[in-house]
């Protein structure tokens, strides 16, 4: 694990947690840096099944300090996960304690974002140990009079991350003139979208380039400790919020790295995804997707060619603007080194585009492809 | 007026107002029918600053008694829109409670739906009148402490027509097939996508075809008394709303009139416009389009040639499926007869489509298309 680079991520986007307009950020006690975090990702984690515990792990490790699952148990999240270290995978609450933890997460992000069952007992029960409790749902938890009537008598916080800002409006439809605003896109959900726009951020960074990361959903508001949950807002002011976020994100940036959400093949959610293209008119895509996926994920809508893909997605919104993809970011996690190779060669010869898996083989690839289109933008 | 008509419309949808799995309905004191309206648009009683109040006079006629705009009275509806008959345009509420009104109406429909200037004044006076309120701003009248116990002291209704359910999902991406879905799309907001769904929903019942109209704005839903207001939901549910209300609209017909809203070229409200798309999985497209309109209101998008705009939107969801467009309803309210004839005509020849304005022309082209393709779909 490269933990020492890892954590830079979480300094560089420190200095920007201060409230700034409607972006939503950590309150203070759940600030990334400090914090001691056990995952509830009970029967579910894994990466699809328990995105947020999993990317909470991939990013702050040093702020998870167990997480339970009852069916991997006693484990850890290397064994399970092939990376993590030596982070225990416990059975119970009651296991997770012995290790000092002050939060509790839902690590587990479910269709609907309904809690999960047996989750609400866990939750009370971190509560009666002075745990602050730490949601994506849905469903706001700090809405429930026994939680948080509870959470008061034991002087902890329910943060609700996809809790969004009450002063949202409909978009101007004028994008951002002062910087560059990448985003990444997908073949489907769960595709790799914000590993890949954290990852290539970082990348950025270390490369000397003045970039910021926009988190737009639950997973990277916990990692980054701000940004506005999208797929939340009212859906007249997806384009509002996300134009919102992305300038107050580009404040004396060159260049912004825009997580999308949804897929422009997911019938449910390509609403969201849309709405988000239109809102921040972002000058380059970066497309993500898992080549072992061949339909979208509980649906039976094929995932078509990469070149079909890219061109779907550079004619999004084209009554109002191409976009060009200018990179891929291929997410290998299920195959082994040979083969992922043999996929971003394939993928390279096919579009014609730099295509990396930024997890596996780094970001160098991808940060020189966003380098050379920032210089050519300029 | 054809009020008789207009009338009929009320009646064909009158016996599905009961409450429906999770589809929104009017209070029983509002229902479409008995209701009398006074309609509060001061400043700005046109068709596009007062969509919903024109449309109300246009659609129930009869349930309007009076019009407050300080700036147009003493007029008639018929003298500052051309159609309306004499119901009156009055410059106060005063003036207009001599009308024996039972309830006001927020009449214009601002972009981000808040409340315009002077209006709380004058609900709170309407309140004390005994009046119900009706409103389809984003900010709910009813969660306002001052004018919820006012409307509980004077045992009044506020009615916030933009309240969506509360159990609303994702979509399951199976669309719906037991009847067809022709979804009205448009080159822009206010181009008439509402008013050709009543218009042609009207004529496919006069014309013995088993039709449904399901309603995605406050205005729809004020007319016909059942809905959900699609740009109220939470983008993620965009989808599962709109799925929802089609099933729940095609019980036991053989067409449902989908209600479009926003436009494809619209960057603030795009994400609605293809989440409903996503979400309905319609099987034809009604384009709308004002002539007259070059650019897209209040933006600088221009909007391109329909030939143009027909491909974008049978191409909208292209990674799903494609939508064919079946016909073109020109809204053609600010010429005169010579000029929308031409119009029409030349529309006709650039896309070989059947082309009307349903409103000032009648239904019966863009009727036979749509029963043409219900020919073709069997």
């Amino acid at each position: 694990m490269r933990n020492e680079h890892r954590w830079g991520i979480g300094r560089v986007v420190l200095s920007e947690f201060e409230t700034r307009g409607t972006v939503m950020t950590a309150p203070p006690a759940l600030m990334p840096g400090s914090r001691r975090m056990v995952i509830y990702a009970d029967g579910a984690f894994s990466p699809l099944d328990a995105k947020t515990g999993v990317c909470l792990v991939r990013f702050v490790p040093d702020e998870v300090v167990a997480v339970i699952d009852s069916t991997r148990a006693p484990s850890t999240v290397e064994e399970a996960l092939g990376f993590g270290g030596a982070i225990p995978i416990v059975p119970s609450l009651e296991k997770a304690l012995r290790f000092r933890p002050n939060s509790l997460v839902i690590g587990m992000a479910p269709k609907g974002g309904m809690l999960p069952g047996g989750a609400y007992d866990v939750i009370k029960r971190s509560i009666e140990n002075g745990l602050h409790i730490i949601s994506g749902m849905h469903q706001f938890l700090g809405d429930d009079s026994i939680l948080s009537s509870m959470a008061r008598d034991n002087g902890v916080l329910i943060w609700d991350v996809r809790k969004v800002p009450r002063d949202l409006g409909v978009s101007s439809g004028m994008g951002c003139s002062s910087c560059s605003v990448v985003m990444t896109v997908g073949s489907d959900c769960n595709s790799g979208k914000m590993t890949a726009a954290l990852e290539i951020f970082s990348g950025l960074v270390a490369a000397g380039i003045d970039a910021s990361f926009a988190a737009t959903g639950q997973t990277g508001i916990m990692i980054t400790g701000r940004g506005i949950c999208i797929d939340r807002v009212v859906s007249d002011f997806i384009g509002g919020a996300t134009e919102t976020l992305v300038r107050e994100s580009c404040r004396g940036k060159d260049v912004v790295l825009l997580e999308g959400q949804g897929s422009i093949l997911h019938p449910g959610y390509i609403g969201v995804t849309m709405g988000m293209i239109g809102g921040a008119l972002p000058h380059a895509f970066i497309l993500c997707h898992q080549p072992t996926r061949k339909v979208i994920r509980k649906f039976t809508i094929k995932i078509p060619p990469l070149d079909r893909l890219i061109e779907l997605y550079e004619n999004a919104i084209a009554g109002i603007k191409g976009i060009p993809v200018i990179a891929i970011a291929l997410n290998t996690f299920d195959m082994n080194d040979g083969d992922a190779l043999k996929e971003i060669e394939s993928a390279r010869a096919t579009t014609g585009l730099p295509v990396d898996d930024p997890v596996r083989f780094g970001t160098d690839v991808i940060v020189g492809a966003v380098k050379d289109f920032l210089g050519r933008s300029e």
